[in-house]
């Protein structure tokens, strides 16, 4: 089983704009709302490729309930097993005329007990062989150590572990991950490395071996002790970016439960699915859903090179 | 007593970015979330102004029982009866970088009973003698007659009225009101006439004798049978304009409570006041306050003129 994590969750509301008109004000005709959150985009992607998939992490107020109960109807095989924190989930807005100008508000503090609790229920929900990922942002005010805390209680219940976070919560979890997923820039802001590469080799130097570091439209590296390898689209993908990170997680989670990281092979072809699978949520308008028909046809056609 | 009907109420919540960049993704540390909607503002300035206030309208949801909750808080005075729709009470949201830029929810709809129930609040609360004002937008798809509805039951009830809506329900309800006090936009735009004089002369035909025209720092225009004057702030107020007009529509409020609408001195004064309360709004960054010694010392030094 695959157990997302997601200790920041947003209630996602959309609204469409005839035109953002700065410093004016705008009748918002329609409003969209959606449960929002990294780990349960990533859940969503699972559910479509077949995965027994659970979903945990902080919930709280209406808001929490909403997430929870949306997600339900739109993942009814996704178990959910949410902390109820008594803090009112956050909000993001994204205004649309086309482009996309997005606020994520940051999340008020939780109170500490939240964090044992969430790290209580993952020893009791993960069993060996699982998959954990932890996902996106953490609430403000959050201690240092809560998300290596998190992995170490993933890794002792017997789960494999993909991180794909950012800042120092990244940096201090590393060690216990077997893949991170950070893109260029956060890889560089955690690290303050100057190069990809240097950011690797810091990653790696924390243990965790297997770092895959996504490029937007340029595709994904896999750097590995075994080698580098490189993934792009064969073409500009044109469609919503959010979410695509999210699709990459699901597609090395189904990874991590089968293939062995000790073989160049099989990372190759992690790589290419990942990619494959990211680049099939890009053409779908909302996060947390893939194309299946093109992922499939990028799977035949991808093609991995090594990096010089 | 006075009452303020305030038919589509919001959570103001205002995010406080660096810089609004379009197209781009903010991250929101600071988020201000207080209870919105034109009726509501009205109100807390007649408190401030030692009025006895009552208010009413519409709410529904978790939102709705904040805009109750904190509006005690901020007002405990203030008396609140409000219909509960059920239905989730709309949001809006400020973008704030020295610029505001605003996206207003239009409110989702509520059954029909809640109009009625509405109606039969008013003929309950109102006694005669009181003075009500109906202000605001309105929920979307309400139907045509439905502020006629509610501005007949505050007359029925022995209220003299004021309105300060706009579009359709402005005109269909001019017959019911004492005085209307539309910005010169809203005037235009719901009588369709090419100029103030002609959009006055239309809501006149219909009943409305008193019509206080709202021109932003120009001041305002009142025009009556009687006679047509102007009173503009005797220098730029920097601030908030938001809640501006409401101010004004408290301050009228006031004035139907004593004075004589067929008496031109007293119509001018009531000008005078509307424009000092009005002015005194701007200088006070939250809608719904004004600053006392600015208003009293316009109230001194403001002169009005006849309009040519």
């Amino acid at each position: 089983m695959i157990w997302t994590v997601t200790p920041n969750p947003a209630v996602d509301t959309t609204y469409n704009v005839g035109r953002l008109r700065y410093g004016q004000t705008h009748r918002v005709q329609q409003v969209q709302v959606r449960p929002g959150g990294k780990g349960l985009n990533v859940a969503r992607v699972l559910e479509q490729l077949g995965a027994r998939v659970g979903t945990t992490g902080l919930l709280g107020g209406t808001s929490g309930q909403f997430v929870c109960s949306q997600l339900t109807q739109l993942a009814p095989t996704v178990e959910q097993r949410w902390v109820d924190t008594g803090v009112k989930t956050r909000t993001s807005v994204a205004v649309v005329d086309g482009q996309a100008t997005v606020f994520n508000e940051s999340g008020q503090p939780v109170p500490n007990w939240c964090w044992a609790e969430l790290e209580d229920l993952l020893r009791q929900v993960v069993h060996p062989g699982d998959v954990v990922t932890i996902n996106g942002s953490l609430p403000q005010d959050t201690p240092a150590g809560t998300v290596p805390g998190l992995a170490r209680a993933a890794r002792e219940a017997g789960a494999r572990l993909i991180i794909d976070t950012s800042g120092a919560a990244l940096l201090e979890s590393a060690a216990w991950a077997d893949i991170v997923k950070p893109n260029e820039e956060e890889l560089l802001a955690a690290t303050g490395a100057e190069t990809v590469s240097e950011g690797v080799a810091q990653l790696q130097a924390r243990g965790c071996q297997v770092v895959v570091v996504s490029r937007g439209g340029d595709g994904m590296e896999l750097w590995s002790p075994l080698g580098v390898w490189a993934c792009r689209p064969p073409r500009v993908l044109v469609g919503n970016a959010t979410g695509a990170g999210d699709a990459a997680v699901a597609s090395l989670a189904l990874t991590l439960q089968d293939a062995d990281l000790g073989d160049a092979q099989q990372l190759r072809a992690a790589l290419r699915q990942a990619v494959a699978t990211s680049a099939a949520a890009v053409v779908v308008p909302t996060a947390g859903e893939i194309d299946m028909p093109v992922r499939t046809e990028l799977l035949a056609s991808l093609t991995v090179s090594d990096v010089a």
